[in-house]
């Protein structure tokens, strides 16, 4: 039963990643599920949802127990009606995620993947919209994890909104540090979770979603307990969550919140993470590391990059060295292998990758004098 | 965006429940999802889970992000053919939920439902496969948490596994501390949680399920994030979770499982509960509160008492007196009305039972004065 593990490595990972130790001394409490504080607890986080995404009184944030996917789930099989179609923009395993989603529960979905480097046509968007009237909606992931790309949702939801269409957005890696301004962006929902850019630990995810849609919803989710809409009214009933809510994990993104709103709220976290990005790519080039995306595309939450095609580099090594010296990175995810990445989000600052980058130049030389 | 609450009470729900310190203070690490630390962390929780359930290598465990209904949603919607009819024997709302699940996902269900304070006429289930060879499958709740009951589990089993059908047992509130013998019982799949019997924090949840039943079941559920076989399949493969897992929930649920098996395992558990639900009925029929169910079928878990008629008595003013003294109790949830409900169950002894009952004294005491 005993495990045996190193010491806590910086999680240079796009989430689960690293918290405050405030955070997580937020789950020093056990917490009355059904218990009047816990009822203000979660009416305090869901209001401070509201207000980072900008969303007036026609928006309501619902919460699910899980992970992110299960609020990703949850938004398109409550909200999404069966008779129309639904348009995908797919540049990544996230965006394929949607799609198999829409599979499963039977949805007509239509996906329209371009490559993991490249950002959609927004004039083809257009055409398609144009020339189908079946398509009822459209749902785009804001940050591809599976490469660390960030899709113009601005841009795109002028398309959609502007062809008279639903928006569906998966920012899950996003939410928290991108702006996500719902006045302006007008989607009908919009999923994201408690261990991303917030900060908090996993274990709980969110849907920000337009009321009269989920007013419109009711008895069409197949699911029970991912029905976003029968979620709704129950909070709105008496402030409880249907099913026992992970109250821990939910105290945890309640002080996550707090110290989102002390650092400045989401422009300052931005600000952060950008600058651990640049500090990360530049450093990493001096190594001899390339990212894969271009720049204009490369957002500040995560980086991929390409393996040294040079026989000295072996990524199990790097990570089992990199990690000997308190660093956690991640495994590539994209289609064309030969990448890794490294997280820019969490609990970490410049002084942070200016250690990452010491701990990584020393596995490089290290590596390259054992192939010798 | 602050939370005024009152300090901590003592939690006598049905979980989320009191934990003991060292299962929180488990949460102070942040852990990489995909790191192999985390990888034997979860495979320790698993095989420690196999063990108590004394499940062979014909069972697999299979864990899920989420709450308890969670699971016994994904159990039946993976686990249940399209084409068989599944029979609950249902006493109480998780009986009823299971019908729910089914009908949600368009199965073929009949509920069988009995009064909340009776067990299932065993003549008669035998009566009902005998009778419809379209049946299955049969689902039942061990502790039905509603009222407090404790279905016979062991003789539903030998009706159910005797005429040829699957059995499927939400476990939630039992598993931990009833006696669960897969080598005897022989069911297809039973569901539980982290935060019951366990004494973990709640936010995930697990399946014991038949390995060959999983492996036909490939593709069946209609949900991307319930599909308990895909899942099964990726923890077989590589040891992981499909979707970000609660990491720290899963660092609490294997401390717990430690203390659990330091304890004595079950059977030292079910008599440290059993003494306390011994002490606070023989303590509550003092204070004049009556049980609502029969000795016989009363399990160790939680106690539902009849609210005293008289006007002197109110549960929001004896919840809140019972809080102001450090007690968290529990509404009723039986059909009949008029109940109220304390858990026996947590890290909880006979000093805490006494203590509660003291104070529930002198909230009668009061309660009693003011209505003079």
């Amino acid at each position: 039963m005993t495990v045996a593990m190193s010491a806590d490595p910086l999680l240079l990972t796009p989430g689960p990643l690293t918290t405050t130790e405030t955070v997580k001394r937020a789950m020093l409490r056990d917490w009355g599920s059904r218990d009047p504080d816990f009822e203000r607890l979660t009416a305090s986080v869901l209001q401070e949802l509201l207000l980072i995404a900008n969303a007036g009184t026609d928006y309501a944030v619902v919460p699910l127990q899980g992970s992110g996917t299960y609020a990703v789930e949850a938004m398109i099989t409550t909200l999404v009606p069966r008779e129309g179609r639904i348009l995908v923009l797919s540049n990544g395993a996230y965006g394929q995620r949607i799609i198999t989603i829409c599979e499963r529960s039977g949805l007509k979905v239509i996906g329209y993947p371009v490559p993991e480097t490249e950002v959609h046509d927004l004039a083809e968007v257009r055409r398609k919209l144009a020339d189908d009237p079946s398509i009822h909606s459209v749902a785009v992931v804001h940050c591809e994890t599976t490469s660390g790309l960030e899709n113009p949702l601005d841009a795109i939801a002028d398309v959609v909104i502007g062809a008279g269409r639903k928006l569906f957005v998966d920012s899950m890696s996003g939410f928290g540090a991108l702006p996500v301004d719902a006045a302006r962006l007008r989607f009908t929902a919009l999923a994201a979770s408690s261990n991303k850019c917030i900060q908090g630990v996993p274990g709980m995810a969110f849907v920000i979603a337009r009321r009269d849609d989920l007013a419109q919803s009711r008895g069409r989710c197949p699911s029970l307990v991912l029905d976003l809409e029968a979620q709704h009214r129950q909070i709105e009933a008496d402030g409880q969550w249907r099913y026992t809510p992970p109250t821990h994990v939910i105290a945890a993104f309640h002080q996550a919140l707090q110290e989102l709103r002390e650092e400045g709220g989401p422009p300052a976290r931005l600000r952060r993470y950008t600058g651990n990005r640049d500090l990360l790519i530049e450093g990493m080039a001096r190594l001899g590391f390339s990212p894969m995306l271009d720049k204009a595309v490369q957002a500040p939450i995560i980086v991929s990059f390409a393996e040294p095609s040079e026989p000295w580099f072996s990524f199990q090594r790097f990570y089992d060295e990199l990690k000997r010296r308190g660093f956690a990175i991640y495994a590539g995810k994209m289609k064309v292998g030969g990448t890794f990445r490294v997280g820019t989000i969490g609990a970490i600052d410049r002084g942070d990758i200016e250690r990452f980058l010491t701990a990584a130049e020393q596995c490089v030389s290290l590596m390259r004098h054992l192939a010798k």
